[in-house]
């Protein structure tokens, strides 16, 4: 389909470098950048702002930190219509650390917050924008959340002049009716603001509740390359970019960036369609406790894992 | 969802045999007859019913046959409430192989057809149903057809008292909006039958598609373990058994069939999420060209194939 005003913002860099620390070679992120670039990607996310204090640089790789100097210096050149953005955290950036747009490569910083956290991410948000920024919330981990919670976080969205605001599946747990109902939800409640939608894919469905989202009415939507993203990872630009009929998108570049740094890469961190992610996405748990298992001997034990997780969830019934 | 009409139908060994000519050793297949018993699959598919003069059994497998006696030899003794189905195509079996029901441990025999030869599946279908088996029509690559060529296949099908006929989505090119057309055109045409579901994972889209066929109304979905199949395989049955709240459905069986016999088995042979199934899904191809150029040096080359199958089309176009 093609509706004009659908955005697409592919945030490997981000959402990968949750997977290795952010370390990726000056090399690899420019390419992404150049070639994302020539797919006609509105917006390139290339990793989360953070404070110096709050990450050790010996560990974590500059793609955590997005300090704009050297951002800028890594796509200095490269011929882009693409817009930049950038992710922040709630209590992990200084207000010193955001600059002023006019000082900055980044077009859109977004804010991820859960639903508790609201009124910091306001604060900070109008602090985005009084830099100069575009500006999205993030709200993570929704699918944990009471109507209540979501409405009252919405509401306080909705007296702020903020102009996006996302649908995050954070745990890959929802059906196409979830993202359907939220999205919905979303756009009652937030009139004349653009929503966005970010998934994850423990069940394969990143990809159709993404377009779910659109028919919705959602007019944002994530993607990264090859799905790279922590756990099950992420939607795929390949598959969002063959859905999205705009005429400036190309699917080849993408392919290109896939063969050539994408499957290499692959085969020396993992992501995708892994059965404990699987597991996690049904119960509705953060993705950690499948993390911790994929580190262990027994990273492919599914059946005691999944024993361990729904044995404990019997325990927490009898309470 | 909870629906307790719904029928799941595991075709592992039969869309599997697809990758490997149906070389499944009796203990594979024994095994996945046990394990996916007691998940409580419903009809479990060993494979294609064919004449031994259509394929050399030096070359093919016993699941390219499925010869009764030898079936039941290999299943013999296993406690199971499931039922068995088997899969025939036009013009690839005598009526002989055939035998009554009563000689028989298959309980469904499955007709995959084109629609121009629906006439051929109707006589097949009849003879079928007069030999006391259950039996369903599956109408394959209908995204290839014109609504004209589906309409008359299904006023055919309307005018006879089959019970069961699948929607197919052979090439994995179908988005929900498609499936939700066909299911409805399909339940439309033939009042009074049951719909069934069987879709491919070119776009990561199986799952949700399958899901999509059952909110429009079907009620007979396949999948496969670990989605294997050819290509890109099949909806996976560890994800359609999450999603069904039959109480009588069991998911740990299938998790230990995934990690003691899928994982090992996928790294000899491959399916799943492979660019060049990605792309033959999106211009609606058979896989065909890609599993040829699987076979290649060049199987990595994404870029190149792209380039192959799209500049053939605009050849095409200039006609």
């Amino acid at each position: 389909m093609y509706r004009p005003e659908i955005k697409l913002l592919d945030c490997s860099i981000r959402d990968g470098g949750l997977i290795n620390k952010w370390q990726f070679s000056d090399e690899f992120v420019r390419k992404n950048y150049r070639l994302l670039s020539a797919a006609g990607v509105d917006y390139i996310e290339l990793g989360y702002k953070a404070s110096r204090d709050q990450f050790d640089p010996k560990e974590y790789g500059k793609w955590r930190f997005c300090f704009d100097d050297e951002v800028k210096r890594v796509i200095d050149g490269v011929e882009s219509q693409s817009k930049l953005s950038c992710m922040v955290d709630i209590g992990r950036v200084d207000d010193d650390d955001i600059l002023s747009k006019a000082d900055s490569p980044f077009d859109m910083l977004r804010v991820a917050c859960y639903a508790h956290q609201i009124t910091k991410a306001i604060d900070l948000g109008n602090l985005i924008l009084d830099r100069g920024y575009e500006l999205s919330i993030n709200i993570m981990a929704v699918s944990t959340n009471s109507e209540r919670e979501i409405d009252e976080a919405l509401t306080d969205l909705s007296k702020t002049d903020f102009p996006l605001v996302y649908v995050v599946d954070s745990f890959g747990n929802m059906y196409c009716e979830d993202i359907t109902a939220l999205v919905k939800k979303y756009m009652t409640a937030l009139p004349g603001k653009t929503i966005g939608v970010h998934t994850h894919n423990n069940r394969q469905l990143a990809f159709s509740n993404t377009i779910q989202g659109i028919i919705n009415g959602a007019n944002f939507v994530d993607s990264s390359v090859y799905g790279i993203g922590r756990g099950p990872g992420n939607c795929c630009t390949e598959l969002l970019l063959s859905f999205l009929q705009n005429p400036k998108y190309e699917l080849r570049p993408v392919l290109q960036l896939i063969q050539e740094e994408y499957m290499p890469l692959r085969e020396k961190i993992e992501w995708g369609y892994i059965i404990p992610y699987m597991i996690t996405g049904i119960l509705n748990e953060h993705p950690r406790v499948a993390i911790a298992q994929r580190k262990t001997p027994e990273k492919d034990d599914y059946v005691k894992f999944w024993d361990t997780l729904t044995t404990a969830e019997i325990d927490d019934q009898s309470e």
